[in-house]
């Protein structure tokens, strides 16, 4: 009964399509991927990054979930197999998860092979639920993130990469970032949305800032390792302005 | 190597306690329970109604996880069976999940067996988890639980109900309320918990206000049920501020 309705409200000319938002892998579950952009969100650094390489002519990524699999497909294809584990670059791996190891220079027309703590993850994570279609986001490409769910009408889920399931700011921050641009044109009912928009609203202005006096974890860890320059880029908006897009185990510009 | 560590820094003097809110009970498994004091948070309305009945008078509170357990409870004790599931009361229980059923003449010296959709299920888990300790806490008794928290010195877990694992904005926002008062004394590396803190700083003057221009799911929920006087009372701080402290089975004022 509930499943008609909503198929009804959904057909309907006007009715607006669901926005959520799971702030952490181990909520995913909670919501009908199958019927749903899935945005992949891991702001430091994996979807910065993505969107970074993509923009400086990489010819495509393959995400891929462990480092074995990274070192495997760099012996059968020529590529560059990059990962990271806990913020530094991955044993066995040639290079890291810094957006600035991806200058058109190095990565024009080549294949990045990428494996990361949380962001590769969550999207294999999502394709197991069957996600009807995978972007990546990150302030990087914030504005065609955001015009392209516009365009679309779909659903969406914008799933925050967190670390280890554990919610973090910056990923919520980009949540929030988004539902301010698009949340008119659609029906939000999810309060972890809300919290994300509310945080956002809150932080504007200075998010790096905001970042440092709200002590998060992953900004403090990156820090501690001399990144301040990657943090501040990932957090700048649409400095790659690209949509990655997830089809047959590579991402690709839209 | 880390657990030494992290021994060597608990016991020197004057090493504060680690602080964690866990935003979802899909996330209480990521926090170390059997080192804390897990303060349950069902704000709507399952702990503001424990408090209510604690502070009335009640005996005290059986907290079980299941209809079927309150019914046979009530055959075989002398007590009040109380439940709801969805924001109702659930079949084949007299009593539900509003503060105001819970008065002094009724509930003076009674014992109440109580389950509800999220709050009593929340508690079991904390409890299979091996929690140290486990308190429940809702505006109604903010500034008791608050006060217990700086007394005890041991670490924290805000640990949020939620709505069916989906994170709400009432149990974060009485998360943030807690932390506002006591994060000085307490080491907070926890993204959830800074996130919580800043949404009830923004939220902070008018909750109600703030939740219904937020859309809140379950503020929606008890709304169309014309329970705005139940909303309101459970927004409210220290109506009832005693402290419920879970002990064999049993709910009673410290």
């Amino acid at each position: 009964m509930v499943n008609i309705l909503m198929n009804f409200i959904l057909q309907m000319p006007n009715a607006k399509p669901f926005l959520f938002t799971s702030m952490s892998p181990a909520l995913l579950h909670l919501y009908n991927a199958s019927q749903a952009t899935v945005v992949i969100i891991d702001v430091l650094r994996a979807t910065s990054t993505i969107a970074t390489a993509l923009f400086n002519g990489a010819k495509y990524i393959i995400p891929v979930d462990s480092v074995a699999k990274c070192i495997e497909l760099g012996r059968q294809i020529n590529c560059v197999t990059a990962g990271e584990r806990d913020g530094k670059i991955a044993e066995g791996l040639s290079y890291g998860n810094s957006p600035f190891e991806y200058s058109r220079l190095f990565i024009g027309g080549k294949i990045l092979v990428l494996t990361t703590t949380n962001g590769t993850r969550l999207l294999h994570m999502a394709l197991e639920k069957g996600a009807r279609e995978i972007v990546t986001g990150s302030f990087v490409n914030l504005d065609v993130v955001a015009e392209y769910l516009l365009q679309q009408k779909n659903n969406v889920i914008l799933a925050c990469a967190a670390w280890k399931d554990r919610i973090n700011i910056e990923d919520t921050l980009f949540a929030g970032a988004v539902i301010e641009k698009i949340r008119e044109h659609f029906n939000i009912e999810c309060d972890a949305s809300h919290i994300a928009a509310n945080l956002y609203h809150k932080a504007s202005g200075d998010l790096f800032d905001f970042m440092q006096r709200n002590n998060a974890s992953h900004f403090n860890r990156l820090m501690a390792y001399g990144l301040e320059k990657d943090i501040r880029y990932c957090l700048e908006p649409n400095l790659a302005n690209v949509l990655p897009i997830y089809e047959a185990g590579k991402l690709k510009i839209y």
